[in-house]
């Protein structure tokens, strides 16, 4: 028995996520996508465990997922029949044997994740896709202070979705940086753990406090109010990618 | 009478290229699009003049346009609602009052066109759209010296496709720089004029010379023969961008 780690590129657009999560929902998961490929190519039955879910629209530059497979076929085989089969909006950029223990959820030690905002007064027609794209000016130094207050260990349960199942809401964010390179504005934090919609409503907030509509210090104080309701909006998956995950 | 220079973003994917060439297509044009929505909001026959076409699935940053109207609405309100009613894949960067001489094409100084590679062993779920994948390994610092030898004004008829119509096939490159970000590489080329398909012509066979298939040197006896046989082949248009013209 073999323990294979794998990779992971996709673009979320067409899709309802890593996870099938309602039955309603027409689109198919990323997950399913993936089982069906490697059952076709290695004649078995597979289950791949994802690092986590990504939710409806939200893309991925290094998800990471393990199966076992009785399979023998050569690492470099198995890639090129992947990148084969699959379809064009996910990609495999590695796989490599792992031990039997590694799953790639419980033995993940932290994750990235980007935000991608577009800045300009005018929509864009080729980055449409993988920003967000906000026209309203925004301060940008103020956005970078206010977010220092996010890192270390804190309760982020002011920044979890209610549908969010979680009851333990306490992370470790170690490092989050705001990077500006023309109109593209981009967040990145890594954390030890992030809880559902959790980048998208820091992210949101922070415009808030960028266009003025919130004042220089609200990070905080929502940060310890501990309430969904004081947070900004949650701002669209398409913005969104897991560039890393790290173990 | 008022004369609009207009700047344009597009994605190329679903067009047939700035202009409908042959009826037999069935995609629309950009200039079809821009027209359509133009009489729309200005309830007036409108005739748009492009600085040039760019070719099905090129995708442009800054395309220039032009085009008179009796309309005295102001620039600021025609840019919102063209942005409101255009499809997702075109977008306006600018609205400006051009002199009536002003004319997109006759006026054009020059033109600066990107061309990005993805140069890694898989492809890419995210770039697939704006890239051309090579999965090769490519000797970049060989690729820009013999890029080298393109710089100023020569007759280019090695790399126009023999369905370009232009007789005169001189024209003077102003810039070639070769890019390397990672696995991104990315080709811009300046200059006064370009021949059909020539920046994929020219990309195509750098790869050949990159890749070892065509030894150091052969782009300038390419060039010097003068016989679109001898160069390598013409690249897929998903790589290309139109990025601006210069008046």
């Amino acid at each position: 028995m073999r323990n294979l780690k794998i990779t992971l590129e996709y673009d979320g657009e067409n899709y309802c996520g890593w996870q099938t999560q309602h039955s309603r929902i027409k689109k198919p998961s990323i997950q399913q996508r993936l089982e069906k490929t490697l059952q076709k190519i290695l004649q078995e039955k597979i289950k791949v465990i994802g690092s986590g879910r990504t939710d409806a629209g939200v893309h991925a530059l290094g998800q990471v997922a393990n199966f076992k497979t009785q399979s023998l076929l050569p690492l470099n085989k198995l890639k090129l029949a992947l990148n084969a089969l699959l379809p064009k909006d996910i990609s495999v950029a590695k796989i490599e044997e792992a031990a039997l223990t590694f799953h790639s959820r419980f033995s993940a030690k932290s994750k990235l994740y980007r935000y991608n905002i577009l800045n300009q007064p005018y929509r864009s027609a080729l980055l449409r896709r993988q920003t967000y794209f906000y026209s309203y000016p925004l301060n940008i130094n103020l956005m970078r202070k206010e977010a220092r207050c996010l890192l270390g260990r804190h309760d982020f349960k002011s920044f979890c979705a209610s549908a969010g199942s979680s009851k333990y809401t306490v992370r470790a964010i170690k490092r989050i940086a705001l990077k500006k390179n023309g109109p593209l504005i981009t967040l990145e934090i890594e954390a030890d753990g992030f809880l559902y919609n959790m980048v998208r409503n820091i992210v949101g907030t922070l415009i808030e406090i960028g266009r003025g509509k919130f004042p220089a210090g609200s990070l905080k104080k929502i940060l310890l109010a501990k309430e969904r309701k004081f947070a900004g909006p949650t701002i669209p998956a398409r913005g969104l990618v897991l560039v890393k995950v790290n173990y």
